[in-house]
């Protein structure tokens, strides 16, 4: 066996082939531009790396991931230009004829670190990254969520001080927003942390993207997170700072998570095969 | 069979006893006093109209659920006078010797709404209760969600204009989380609704508590909740007013939600019971 999987992030996109025990053979980055040519990148790659016996995509959204839906595969409202009302999933499949398994980038991400990073062995667990948009992906109750849709961390509302901060917010849907108002800084995503813990009460949450390689970040965020919780949720992992520490965490794959994640999302669409066990050999 | 059920709510306290379909044949309801006096009008209630194979308990909380841990079955931090740190479950094994389950008041009527009532056949879904104070149960890919610990929507933050409102909030811990703000105004719950959303993506999301009974409320906070989504989650549920008021809904087993879960929990707890098939004989 062999399986392809593709990070489609809205920034840029991974290319891998994978061997069976899904560890990435040949890899390929380029920058997200326009998506005739990312698209054309993406199956030229595999046309010189193939064939592949099944294909995963973790894609930028939002998303129809409705498995019902007649629009299932495409990339929906995106501001990003270009990329709005794109059928991604028959574009990709014009150039490669195999089963192809579509998720979040998120998604996909969250799905590499449960299978091989830093959820191994949660059942119910966040993975939010923060760059230069926001998104997130969650397992709970030891499945990937879709639910109505998908996750969509970007876009909670969060307290906005006016005064301390006049700031509009940069997001084209709803100004002040979490995307809107933060990527990078320790205060905006405190109070989202705060959010998923109240509404999702994940096992751990881990935090990629560009941010989380900021050294001091993460330890101000836990810090205010722990502030704002004020001791409420007394359980050891969000009151004892070395726990506090093992719970919000940086992705054991790093930048790798999303596309270790969408090999996985292909190993998945394979009938018969029903995930690798976390621990075993493979791309850690 | 026969099964107990306790809905163990901060307000009041509802005790049935229920045949081997999980419908009530006897039920109590009183004020939640001090926890010696409201302990024992539950005993009493169990000795006269017992005995019963199971009991469940859906108690308000926080609450520590958490199977492994020495303390299970403990209130911990609440602000009720008497009822912080008590050893609930010990309190009532003491008068009731029969296998018995617990969770939070909320996911309890979320598990009485998903056998029952207005989650029937959904997989992902939200339970929030807005009334003296604010709860949220959820059942996540088909199981009812603990993770970490258990849900606790009441303290989300949210936006809170202080220049329109420069109301404190009055959350012991928080001062202006949700709980702080809320209780019944439309603005506030539209927000926890779409972090709600944001966060869980749930196929469904019930209104309970006194709040749902205001007719106008709900109205108004489906209306708010669709201007704040601004058309960005392109799904019927969320875009179509008719398919709104199919979203966001009031308990199809209203008050009755929290102690129909509590005898379900029961049930669960007898060896070899796998949950009844919602839309057969029962309760509803």
């Amino acid at each position: 066996m062999r399986y392809g999987g593709i990070e489609a992030g809205g920034t840029k996109w991974v290319c891998a082939v994978a061997d069976g025990a899904g560890l990435p053979l040949e890899t390929e980055t380029f920058p997200t531009t326009g998506p005739e040519e990312t698209i054309s990148l993406a199956t030229r790659f595999f046309t010189a790396n193939g064939p592949v016996d099944a294909m995963g995509v973790g894609a930028f959204g939002p998303l129809d991931i409705r498995p019902t839906s007649p629009t299932w595969g495409t990339i929906t409202t995106t501001p990003k230009p270009g990329w709005a009302n794109l059928d991604l999933v028959s574009a990709l499949r014009s150039g490669i004829e195999v089963p192809l398994a579509l998720d979040t980038d998120v998604n996909a991400a969250a799905l590499g670190e449960w299978r091989w990073g830093a959820a191994a062995g949660l059942d119910t667990f966040f993975y939010i990254t923060v760059g230069t948009g926001i998104g997130g992906g969650a397992v709970m109750n030891g499945q990937l969520l879709h639910g109505l849709l998908h996750p969509e961390f970007g876009h909670m509302r969060i307290p906005h001080d006016r005064v301390r901060d006049p700031f509009a917010g940069i997001c084209p849907y709803h100004g002040d927003c979490l995307e809107g108002l933060a990527s990078g800084e320790a205060e905006y995503l405190a109070h989202a942390l705060v959010n998923m813990i109240c509404i999702g009460s994940p096992q751990r949450i881990i935090i990629g993207g560009g941010v989380a390689k900021q050294p001091t970040l993460l330890p101000m965020a836990r810090q205010r997170l722990s502030d704002l919780l004020a001791g409420y949720l007394r359980v050891p992992e969000l009151t004892q700072p070395d726990e506090l520490e093992r719970y919000i965490v940086t992705p054991s794959l790093g930048d790798r998570a999303g596309v270790v994640g969408a090999i996985e999302l292909a190993r998945d669409a394979v009938p018969g095969n029903t995930g690798s066990a976390a621990g075993a050999a493979g791309p850690g």
